[in-house]
């Protein structure tokens, strides 16, 4: 589906784009990539790598739009490796924005000049165990500032690529007395400070993985840093933290779609393809066709949903286009895991192979309806902001 | 949601037939007009009609592009009078079109102009009872020629607002020994004409109906009429079908939209307003909350899709948007009814009466996801699309 | 499907009973009785019930346990007019049920008899237009006593049958101070009454119906009766009501079971024999299956959980089982509204008209998911029960 | 829910087998055994078998009835654990079923007894990688007979438990020319058997396993095996398998319930006790009470369909419920899948953690839905079966 939202540039680019994911990327896609540890394939990338540098495809998120930017997030997304090969992967791409926007100069030598080039890795640290995702104004971790260093105790989770990380983005109250939203604030903590202990790799959906495909537990105990590690204004973190959802959302979405339309083209191909043993193929059966047609459906239109609001952000910024990114959320995880849920499906047994890409998305995406808030609190924060626009007294 | 859509001409239009509609037929959604026939309400709408045309809004379809119309087929869409209003309404709308492109000049001047005028009605008779509606080629109707006249003989059904029209444009088989696709002919049949019977209208859940919002079962018993009543070739029935049906689709479509924008108002002034008797209001009940988020999202999208199909037909032709034409009708048919499953489920059991308009769309739009093809021949005529460019043979 | 459920006693009756409904009801399903007011019935009904007498099947739920009358409610479910024909309909059901275990014996000589031997009709006056219905202690309605009279005012809607009722049983409040579930009483008032004023028969879904099938809104102004005329004790009115609502639930899930299987039968004779004009019919369709598979697998669960339910309420009271009734309410009215949705899905365009009886289930049952507490209701009123045995203190 | 179906017998072992599994089995549910190979849990189950012999509950399945055992079935089901500790694991339950009713003496002293015992583990080799599932009549391992032996050439896969197997029973072609029912026979071919080969075990969602918890792929290369080694009539493969069917299909669904019910209760006490951060649990959220409600439901609806047909089978034979048992199987499956989604979703990030065994079920009971036939495959037979009843002639 050609979208209205193609431009001159990303005409040019997504062929080249497409084409190097294809040749260079899906023959990566091997079981013992999928199903093993990301520092199996890590060296394998970093020549991929070289080469998207050699051809001027790095980094591509830092001259585009963001509506242009998605799309490239789209094509990247057909891959499992796409983002890290182009230097674009969350939570790095996140965080650069963050540095790239807010960050002193000194700090940007010394930490975004690195994280652009992909030598270094990095890592944000914000969800917490003990705290409901649903509200994440409440925080434990703490930063008390003491002389000109911020001596910080917490304990984080879910913090994805700690292992192996340079650095990592930390989110901690500096302002306990201040309004709710206006408490925390993002500081730098390079990984190897003294009291930064990774407590583990959780182990998720039967993996605990390793390097850049991990989701850590920290713990801060007494850890000093200076407060010129501060990113922006002390209790600005939520301010901070709004500002990199509406981009990452979009490029997270984006991947999303890519993968739907990758699976969906796995799915097409098997049911062109598969004897039925009858004279008849899969995809004579209607069952099927109903399925395929859905998820066309269901992947044009959340295309379309996510590109206008990249669009908007553009144009208006994300504040603007608050409702809109909650909607793209939910339409574009419950899409992903849709979609595999019916691939799985028409191949049968063998879709729950790691023969097939099929079941690495299964287990590794199904954290989309989660992360960044569950479909239900978005939805609810929707319907919220609706109602209150009707008269109605929102409760907390 | 303020769509990429939207152009000045009709930044200045829609204001007003907003307001139009809100002050001059929101008043008439009284139970007596919604339960009634529609010639209870037909005087006090030609009066409607009178005040459109001086507001200078009458017909508004000849002079926009397709895009532009869908805008304000939406906001017509709102009122279950708005089309009929403004002199736009099915199945007028597709025969002035038709009439428009194909017809000769004398059939132009005796047919095309009063029905712009509003000075007669029309109706296109093509569904027939014998046949599956979901292989409109299969036709037992047939006009043969005898000198210069067609000798007309059938059976049809479903006609809309033959009861009053003036003349029927009909699809019949004028070359049985063609391809398929190449037997039918339209042709104009005056409903005097000798031989035309209209056997009933037929009741619809729970009403037969009357004038225009009614739908009739015909026989055409050796009816004469002159060769030259023929629109464009013989033979080019269902290439004359398929143009009508592009622009159509994108009407109704809208319409649709539009009563799910209106029924999605009147279910969140529900929602905000009800009391609990316990402190809350209904709106404060989360499973609410879901239903108006989930509401907004496909609204929301469902125009995107729309607009963006439209706008594909205004630049490329409807031949070229013929899969997003099938995508935008299993959408917003399936889109409306839920809509209105969830506000009659919220406003409990005055939901189903007809204090309120919530059950007039529930009877009288649950056509919307059969006719036209119903969603499933859309969704399995879209996946065998798709499937042959994946090299599967296509069966019939 | 034959469940464990089938008694010898049963054994014997339902054929009959099946037969009579098919041969006598089945041809009733004209399109005039289905659109018309249910008084161009009522002659032939009444002669039917001399039938039905004559056949010694009159009235059996008062020889039957309540699992052995759930199965003849099936029965009767399939056609409209079943339980009225049977003298069985409600609300009359109900009222009789709760005379006969509640009512002093000059109320049963004066009302009870009559009702049984279906000499009169009476209807039930509980819900009021100014309380959600999801919590049915909040009443307005007021039964003062003055000497040996209760003095009435109040108001009330969705008052089956009350058009032609010889008494209301009305849910008045007596005792205002007592806990909310001990306020209110259960007080006959003939409707001849004065000050007793039928507002109107309330037009649902495009209908105002009259007689047995109407629902009215009701005023009582000063409304005189003797203190006699209260069933039970005063303050005991919900008591009485949850009584009543055990069995009316299972009539009432079993009557859609039946409507369900009716239902069913249609539809799959259709797609046994619609000829697809490809040499293919209609069934040989893989969605048309998938409808019918998940449909009789649907109703055949519903079943045995209605019927099971039944048999637990017989041997241990509809007190202990007042979780599973909640259950078979979600369930049935769920089940009958999807497969009727399916059937005119399945019928195309001829589904929506009424000549067959489909668009008058879509109609007239639509209220099975509102009536007697919406889904929703039953569903957190389910969840809430479940959630305080693991300790949730559950808010009101 | 209590249901009519808790015999005597039941009545005494359940509470004994739901207190073992809770004492001795749940514990064992921690990551390295959830995310590990079987091998390392291995040793501490073959202890706890001891422990279930010494308490007379091993090998239930010998001595109660086909939904007596259902019941057990749920209880074991509600670890995953739970069969293999008490000796009635699949596939070898279903081997000692086939052995016990259909092999020779000789053969049942060598195979049978030890299987019993929990001595050696056995397989089945039925799917091949080449033909649908969808119909299991196409094989093509062939069995041909030389003299006394039979020489045995074929691919197969999905064989559970090959790896540490002592024999398998291999479904192979022997009368190739015969009906297409009355080709295969079942023979058991020994794993140290010259030309068994185990390609490899699967890697299936990430693992692929060991031991037990293994399915393999298999070549079978000029296997020779004595004539004496097939179990029943040469022909008779798809009779026997039918045979294995209907009690294996309880077997397998009544687990799935116990994995349901184990999931609703890990869902609920998440409920009850997570804290909002607002004075609020989580489980006061009306989004969280609608999950519970539906999978209260739908897990009772399940047990319901199950038990009932296990009696129809020990009452009437697995033949006169073959379409009761294609119905438990897509229900069953539906659900155990849908509780699960609620439960992970419940636990927000945590759900997706090796910490809580929900991930567990996720990955390892996907393939609920497609082994032994797709729900879409049951769906569609159901759908066929009853159509014929209806005068469709149903194509193959």
């Amino acid at each position: 589906m050609k979208t209205l939202f193609v431009t001159e540039k990303i005409k040019t680019l997504l062929p080249q784009i497409e084409s190097f994911v294809e040749t260079e990327l899906f023959p990566l896609e091997i079981s013992e990539y999928l199903t093993g540890n990301f520092s199996k394939v890590a060296g394998i990338l970093d020549q991929k790598r070289q080469l998207v540098k050699a051809a001027g495809l790095w980094g591509l998120q830092h001259d585009l739009t963001l509506c242009e930017f998605g799309q490239v997030s789209e094509a990247l997304g057909k891959s499992p490796f796409g983002h890290y090969a182009f230097g674009c992967q969350a939570p790095d791409i996140g965080n650069m924005e963050l540095l790239h926007k807010f960050a002193s100069n000194p700090l940007k030598v010394k930490y975004l000049q690195p994280l652009m080039d992909g030598a270094i890795r990095s890592c944000f640290a914000m969800t917490e165990p003990e705290f409901a995702g649903s509200n994440p104004v409440n925080l434990g971790t703490t930063a008390v500032r003491e002389g000109d260093e911020y001596v910080i105790n917490g304990h984080k989770w879910f913090t994805t690529g700690a292992d192996g990380a340079a650095f990592a983005v930390v989110m901690a109250v500096t302002n306990p007395d201040a309004l709710p939203h206006q408490r925390a604030s993002q500081i730098i903590v390079p990984t190897d400070a003294k009291g930064f202990k990774r407590v583990r790799n959780i182990s998720i959906m039967g993996d605990s993985g390793d390097s850049w495909a991990s989701h850590s537990e920290l713990r801060f105990e007494n850890v000093r840093v200076p407060v010129e590690n501060r990113i922006g204004a002390e209790g600005a973190g939520f301010v901070l933290a709004q500002e990199r959802l509406g981009p990452g959302r979009i490029h997270h979405c984006m991947r999303w779609i890519g993968g739907s339309e990758r699976i969906f083209d796995i799915m097409c191909r098997r049911a062109a393809s598969r004897d039925m043993g009858d004279g008849t193929k899969l995809g004579d059966k209607q069952i099927i066709q109903l399925w395929i047609a859905e998820s066309r459906i269901a992947i044009d239109s959340a295309r379309l949903m996510v590109l206008h609001c990249a669009h908007g952000i553009d144009i208006h910024g994300a504040a603007a286009m608050r409702q809109q990114i909650s909607q793209i959320k939910v339409i574009c995880a419950d899409l992903l895991m849709r979609i595999v849920d019916h691939a799985i499906q028409i191949h049968g047994a063998m879709g729950m192979t790691d023969d097939v890409i099929l079941s690495f998305y299964y287990r590794h995406e199904r954290a989309a309806r989660i992360v960044d808030g569950t479909d239900e609190v978005h939805k609810v924060s929707l319907a919220r902001a609706i109602l209150k626009s009707y008269g109605l007294k929102v409760k907390k």
